[in-house]
């Protein structure tokens, strides 16, 4: 289960410390010009290494675009793509063989397979999403074409919050603080606790938040197993650490009154149908609007400690976990390309499906 | 899209006002023993009508199965089935083919597809959940035999809401009152709030709690792409009025440390493999480690307002809707047999899946 | 495994003896006029009792669609349709619990699913088929649309046939014999054959040959999974009865050599690119060249004889079988309808698929 | 539509002359010995330049499994692979940017796709199989351990045959001739006529046979479209040069009567149902007997002839192409163990699917 996507479709492969991690990306449309360098851009930008708020790993990840693009256009066949691993330091998780970090996978994947790579969490370890980051890529590439625009950022970590409804107006304000959260001031106060968090070697949570733009959007969705936000729910709980996913006004429209969140419509100066108000999130009966697709998704504290933790070993007996490895106190902001690319292969995907809605 | 499932793929159809809402649960294993009377209660408990707080459209659903089932039991074939509409009045939306409803899904299959049944919101109505409780009722059948139990209840309405970690014993529990929550003060407090929004023609939202337990589920869930938090997801946010959904902590997590959620492992009596928290909500890195599966959904308050709201027409143009029909003030406590018939279809699906983990 | 199709999904279930057989056409593009008289008109033509030729079951099957049409349109949403079961006789076949007929499927589906259905074959029957062409109905309606024409005739009853690269320049001349072949003089041949047949209490077998034409069809089909040949074959192979699929020149091109079967390009008067033979069928690749998709379905002789035949019975032991019910000596002329149905549910669904080639 | 099965998933990619071949396989059971030397042997055994009668081309290849196993033993995680294109010559190919080769898809790509990778036909290539041939690898080392085997060998090449049931012992006797025939007098009557072919300039079909065995076989396969034949059909016609697929008796038992053809059920002295013939090559209602499945697959002649050929250039003029590059007289050799590898993929996801078929 390693394929996401019906006609668009994202299969992708590789441990944290095998040969490399990679992706295949079948039906991808034929013709789109392919800029390796901006593939390799948004690579650069999941990178840990980038400040001292994540983790000390230098991967100096290339990716190679193995094929699928050909005189720098994409062909219509499927564009694979690999990115070695390099910075491997497996004896850093030899003591991992033998023992299930707490919160993380290792205990599940040993009962589900009864083997397992222990090394970094093989197959578990957030490096895979280097390549959903590539594949989203090209699919941002596509979504260009169409004036479909996908943006994330933090908007909060730990108990610092920006309001509500803030929204940045371009990825500029987004890249400007080391945690990705537009808003400056905030940003200060979340860098200043993600520091304090690391220097107690402990790690912390945080939410970030999506939006995705464009009046092609209109009618994206499909009724009732292919809900957009059932589809970008999934795509977003796939990636490592996501505990939760909101669209709209999510989880807050629980306190509220149907009243108070009825997005009115009206039609605008240019003919559209448009609402006054978008509690909806962009999406309704599942199906796009036309309006911003807005949605959040929560993820948890990093699992791996710089303390010494409880555990078990493989046998079932009690063991101290001594820290090791290098770690990132706060995943937020490296969250933010991956959830931007779950996005852009989630919409490029339903606006490919959505042509055969009309003969 | 209307298919959800790996291997067994449920496929359902029907409109609000046509002919009758079914669906085909594929791939279904052979030799269950299928009591149709079980699959009928579950649908009454979906029914509208059961009490004050819910419309008072009398659906006297009747299922009947088509095909699949033999003497008794399940043959291994595509099991269909057929709840015919009966009271449809749909007169009472003559109104609708003009106009588009707020926050409902008449605009956008209009767009989408050029074309719409008007009456009742046609397949967008929630109606059509009425088949997915079919389903899950079957699913449920099969998950008995393995040991496999799933719980739903209402945990919040409006401002009011069960304590974090409340947790009912049983299903008896939840259905004693009549908004399936099962804390009798907490209930009261909700059924005062549900009348007194209907006293005003208004609505309210809520959260929907769950909870999926047995020895069997370790191992289930798939990496990376099959994780069942997104398998869970995406079958909770395709029903009808869903607007987030969360396991384990959920979005608190975003505001805790790793030292304060990590769920320490501990070797139980009887050499189970435990952990002595569920802050991940049984489930890590995608795949149940043994403990109970805990999850919330969030619902908007319903869009049907028994007041007037102002819209706009097909053409564009400024209308005011007057208030038609029977709806719901609140859909809590009818989403409660749906969420446990998504959650059921869903793990029945892992389940057979993981059958393949290992020769 | 009961659905086909990628975009354009077609879900089937029903037994030969039970409530009776059906199916979900999901994904059909919205706003095609359905004429329910021509689907059932197609049915009418699969319907067994047509002439002395085939079974004397009086099967007056009538369709009923239930969802996704509203005032005479496709609506986008699932087409559920039924067909109940009326002449069931299922006295007739009490002898079959306990025994195996040679060459049929109740000892596969014993062994398969520990239980079956035994009435008629259950979801063995070709009974099934009666639900492949409304379906396949339904997708004509469609390809008409985009003028994609679909034919199939019988070309072959035991040692008679059509000369290799006999076609039929209309459907009228297919239907004006009882065995679909649109030669007079050899379908003369056909009916004695299958009368002289039919009074051995035997049966024979025969091969169907289909043509899809249409300039619309440029381009269909998607390596390398996806090839259309690909596609076509696996919903040929899935009709009852069906031994082999070939396509273009065939398993008759084992024999010859390069510089016999190049299919030399040309351009037409209009400045299409055309070949001057046909030899590949109408694909290159995988993927349509605009010339006639043509192919070839081989059919066996029906199981069932009405003469004593020796198999085993549930425990193992020999038994004698004796002749019951009522069956075709020759499948051939109502395997033309489900042929047709099959390539038009293919077609269709590669149609839609193909529109995603490009942005 | 790169991606092939249900559960085991083989996803692929690749171009003749980009950076290389290769692909992912997906659900492969955890635990099995990965034998790569195995693996390596197998495509040494596709390998283009075996003899002189296939191609001079030295294509040296070697694949590098990059994920999914660990210390020896698969992981259940995404095995992928790649084989890097080494022996390129794409300057052989520069004439062909600028026409379409007959019987190629050169055409049928441009037309779809409005760009292509001319260079050898890009991914339209044979070269392609050479992924099919590692993931077949693989399933093949899964089946061995339920005892499941898959042999092919040459039955026919041009007007040479192999009588109609012969069977070989061993994969030994297909090996020893340099067609795979494993008869050796028919064997060298075909070499010889391959050899007489190839100074002609000219090239010649032929036919693969396939035989899949092992008890537990039984059970595999699913109603109603995934039935066995359907999915062997589809995975052998989406192999370049494939025309037809047969099983059992084919398209000869279009000309025979049931009596002449019926499979008579008899007790075995374990106890065991077998069948006294095989016309049905093993599978009935589309499920298998656990008689051996029997099967054929037709290859045209190769396209490419060492001589001038009349053709259109993409401007739709006509010119002459030159004969250029290095190909087979005839494919059937090599077409074997893709054959094998197809069959082996196939049989392996039927075998995982069925595992969900009771409880």
């Amino acid at each position: 289960m390693n394929t996401l996507g019906t006609l668009l479709r994202f299969t992708c492969f590789g441990e944290s410390h095998g040969a490399g991690v990679g992706g295949v990306l079948d039906s991808f449309p034929a013709g789109i010009a392919i800029d390796e360098s901006y593939v390799q851009s948004r690579l650069d930008r999941r990178r840990p290494g980038q400040s001292t708020l994540t983790t000390a790993r230098n991967e100096t990840d290339r990716v190679e675009i193995l094929s699928g693009v050909f005189e720098g256009r994409s062909t219509g066949t499927p564009i694979a793509f690999l990115i070695r691993n390099k910075d491997q330091h497996s004896n850093d998780y030899a003591a991992l063989r033998q023992c299930f970090r707490p919160s993380h996978a290792d205990y599940t994947y040993q009962a589900k397979y009864g083997v397992r790579d222990h090394r970094g969490g093989g197959r578990s370890s957030a490096r895979a999403t280097a390549a959903h980051v590539c594949a989203g890529a090209l699919a941002q590439l596509a979504l260009r074409e169409v004036g479909i625009d996908v943006l994330a950022w933090t908007s909060q970590i730990g108990d610092i919050s920006l309001p509500p409804h803030f929204a940045p107006g371009s990825e500029a304000e987004v890249e400007r603080s080391l945690v990705r959260c537009p808003d400056p001031a905030t940003a200060k106060q979340m860098e200043e606790l993600v520091e304090a968090v690391k220097r107690e070697g402990d790690t912390i949570g945080g939410v970030v938040s999506g939006r995705i733009s464009g009046s092609t959007l209109l009618g994206l969705g499909e009724p009732l197993f292919g809900k957009l936000q059932a589809r970008l729910a999934a795509a977003m709980l796939s990636i490592n650490a996501a505990k939760g996913f909101e669209y709209g006004d999510g989880f807050a429209m629980a306190a509220r009154r149907g009243s108070e969140v009825a997005d009115v419509f009206y039609t605008d100066a240019s003919g559209h149908v448009r609402t006054h108000t978008n509690h909806s999130g962009g999406l309704q009966g599942g199906i796009a609007n036309g309006e911003d697709i807005t949605f959040r998704v929560a993820f948890k504290p990093v699992a791996t400690l710089l303390r010494e933790q409880a555990t078990i070993d493989v046998s079932g007996q009690p063991v101290t976990l001594n820290p090791r490895g290098r770690h990132d106190p706060c995943v937020l902001p490296r969250a933010v390309p991956i959830v931007e690319a779950m996005a852009a292969l989630t919409i490029l995907d339903s606006y490919l499906v959505s042509r055969a809605d009309r003969l």
